[in-house]
């Protein structure tokens, strides 16, 4: 078995092979079977729902929380004014990639570390604790230095060597689901980032491969609807990868929002039209202000605050 | 080219190989050229959104519209329980399966016009418009006669005999997507019944076949709002179909609401778990009236009614 | 339960609500239970494969059986041209659209009745069987008189209404898959026209929808491996529909010759680059002419004829 | 623009903010200008087919490549077994897995670096090259010594971090296609190691995510076709994966073969049923053997050698 510290607690987890029962450790205080794929993530052993704290915001709670930002940061000047925006309209989190992985190699590949310097000092200014996307194990030390909260994106949900990584780095993660996996499989990496005594897992519904073509990705609500009742993690949606189009963007947030998403995550640029990545998708300042209005209206009547 | 009457309108819509220019009939009022595989469905020549009247009942206006009842109409008590629990609730119509189309030959298939005929009766003592789903094109007296709204299953979703059949019935048509057809798809299927001059025509999604397997069938939020930028027709969406688990129907439902359906679809039924289909995913009478209520309230904040 | 003559025997199918046990027709040779959600299509019942015969053509036995013919019957010449290529070649079946299901109602629709009658005709010039696609259950006589094997298309593969008809007239059917359907699902549609009596079904995979976009379809092949685990009746594969691009039919007809298939069913046409529809998946009789050699050469490795 | 050395030339690839036309540099023999999302993997520039050496085994040429060996390297006794079996058989290279990536952390995760050992010894034993994959760029080195080609699982056809690193190593790499990417996004992969000057890049088809569930996965031959078209590079075709049961996997070796496969990769087990992963779809050394004798039979009449 393995011995895992998780909310504070002792928790014995039991390989396949061996036997929890046999578990005589004095500091056990929580002891869990394997019977599914997946175990820590799972909410049989853990009934309340967990709450990850990014800086002081939580995520999990009554508050539906908004992360907002550019897609690519870009220069020093555009992600303050995406920034200060953002945090005007009412954004508690501020995302920004620095390290982007394009599928094509001749497309922007983003600023790297000097992106992460420009985001933790916008984020560090408007008091908004910062989240980006690491690629690369071995950037696990500048991601400790810069960022609050450490994204893993579609293509790396399944590449198990960097959430390991980032189960020892301990930092709080927003794991993404991967185009082609299902939501258990996205449960199953979380398990990955657990193991290792992480617990501070949020999960990304950020849009599937499908064969529908008028958006870029399929959101799968169901899917994190169905998610939701598999775990005690929180669950983020992020409406803009899917939609592909701004126009769609805002349905898609308050969709996500009325389901039950405990966070948002949006594109958000400060002239769309001239981003370096995801151009067609990003909402202006404007649109991400009038965007937190009507999330807040919503989430009035859900019962929960913003 | 082809004369339609649609909306009160004489329109000519041109054939590929025949120029809408060239048309000199004096009743025409509009004249519509073929660039698209869509055309009277398309907004481009009509910008307003459509209304859809069944009864009294306007789909498409300012009324978030709930159509519920039971997978399949069983008995005249069943129905006759449904009809007034739904109604209490604050349903605007009433649904009811008669000729089921069953996967397997060896699942119950419907009660047929006996069917129809409860569910008719049910609808006059609730004072409900009922609407219920035809797969017979030779079956539309029968329709004209007990019928309200006539629905098109999404395995008939590209049966374009029958399509073409309701078309002529003229009866409003509830068109659902089918399981591996796109929004487009959709919407040409609408243009084979509106091509015969019956514009009454609501869209249902109700879900798309992919590799997600937590729920039944993926709930595509973001292809019915997408299309709603195509089309001047209103949009139902079918939380039951892709949940396939009732714990996951209200916050489909709930998250198509937010996202602008028009219309939603509900399955209900007085004792789900002895029910003869669907049985997974059928609401309870409590359940509905409690769905009902939030959809009220989220509705209100949207701007809309119910 | 019901009573099935298939296969020149006496077959007693028993309903979920009933008992096989108890049947007491002496007459019975063959009782079936219900255990799966299809029973006549299955092989539990029938180890021996079925051969379907069309004319004197045998589908499902020794022999590869190669349909071809034009997407659309345009006119006798057409028609009558591509004939006699596909029986030089050493087709065995004719193959013809009359009545065409297209997405768009601006697409041509077909020749209807007249289409039939010139692809008899063109048949019985060359002594080839023809086989032609059935849109309205209405048109069954017309069929009846025209047609030697009747096609169900991807897009009524459910319409329950039709197969049943078909089950009834008694003709060989080609049964398609339907683009959001499993393979399981499939041969339910099969058991529809089954149950009527008419046991001479033969399965056509044709490619389902999936997120690739280099072929107009994904042609699965493992689907059909599977299936032929699952049922006795004979598979055919449809090349030209998945590869939507004539440079890649030759490949995929090999490879599901190589995977198992007992047909092919191959679009050709005389001019594809003036044909009214799929111009860009039909072959020239010349690149048919080729292919044939390429699938003989192919068959006599694997112990197969053509 | 960026110089690379591939396949003995000096080539140089234009950034889409620069321009080929510019570049003076005398080495230069090749210019390619950036018009589509990839360009080094793409045939525009290079028409004849790359011929990837592993070892004497040249993948890419007349010959059919056979990779056989267990999913994973279990024990020195197991792996040398196969190794003989396969070599026997035919085979011409060996696979085992010595880092498994599994979806579950609860599953065997392989032997790690003693994994690759015992696999270069059996290798050596028998004179096969060996093939294994690699999960972590920081294990660069310990496959630079016992590997002779390097697999890219489907997990991390997207991990670009990794892709680069395998650029840099040089040795020839097999790349899998990612259960939700295309075609396009494969080629797209090979890019990142062709910028990095290694051209050995093998693409391998494995079956990619649907909602068919006969089969574990759905072999996308139809696109491998329409990939050889795209690209230079040879690509393999993996029938285990998706056949996920064992009496699928020769159809789909056949078909794969057919269909143009340069290579195949096949999991062999000695005991597949008390096999630690993959149990279900690993063929017995018997089985094995039978089917190398029906690809050899295959290839000699599509003109290839094995």
């Amino acid at each position: 078995y393995r011995m895992v510290n998780l909310y504070g607690k002792h928790v014995a987890v039991a390989w396949p092979d061996s036997e929890v029962e046999g578990v005589k450790d004095e500091a056990v205080e929580i002891m869990v079977k394997t019977k599914k794929s997946y175990v820590l993530a799972g909410n049989e052993w853990k009934r309340d729902p967990t709450v990850v704290k990014v800086g002081d915001v939580e995520i999990g709670g009554n508050k539906v929380v908004v992360a907002a930002g550019p897609c690519a940061v870009e220069s020093e000047e555009q992600t303050e004014t995406v920034a200060k925006a953002v945090k005007r309209a009412g954004a508690s989190l501020l995302r920004g990639g620095a390290y982007k992985p394009r599928t094509s190699p001749y497309s922007f590949q983003g600023l790297g570390e000097e992106g992460l310097r420009i985001l933790r000092k916008a984020g560090d200014e408007t008091g908004l604790p910062v989240v980006s996307e690491i690629l690369d194990p071995r950037d696990r030390e500048v991601f400790g230095k810069y960022a609050d909260m450490v994204q893993v994106g579609a293509r790396n949900s399944q590449n198990f060597t960097l959430l390991r990584e980032l189960g020892r780095l301990g930092k709080p993660v927003l794991l993404k689901r991967g185009l082609g996996n299902t939501v258990e499989e996205l449960i199953q990496s979380a398990e990955y980032i657990m193991m290792e005594g992480n617990g501070n897992v949020v999960l990304c519904e950020r849009g599937i491969r499908t064969f529908e073509k008028s958006t870029r990705f399929t959101l799968d609500i169901g899917g994190m609807v169905a998610g939701k009742l598999m775990t005690h993690l929180p669950f983020c949606a992020d409406p803009s990868h899917p939609a592909g189009k701004r126009e769609l963007v805002h349905s898609l947030a308050l969709a996500s929002v009325a389901a039950g998403a405990d966070m948002l995550l949006v594109e958000v640029h400060p002239r769309p039209e001239v981003a370096l990545s995801d151009s067609e998708q990003q909402l202006t300042p404007e649109s991400f202000q009038l965007l937190m209005e009507r999330v807040r209206a919503l989430a009035s009547v859900l019962g929960r605050s913003t």
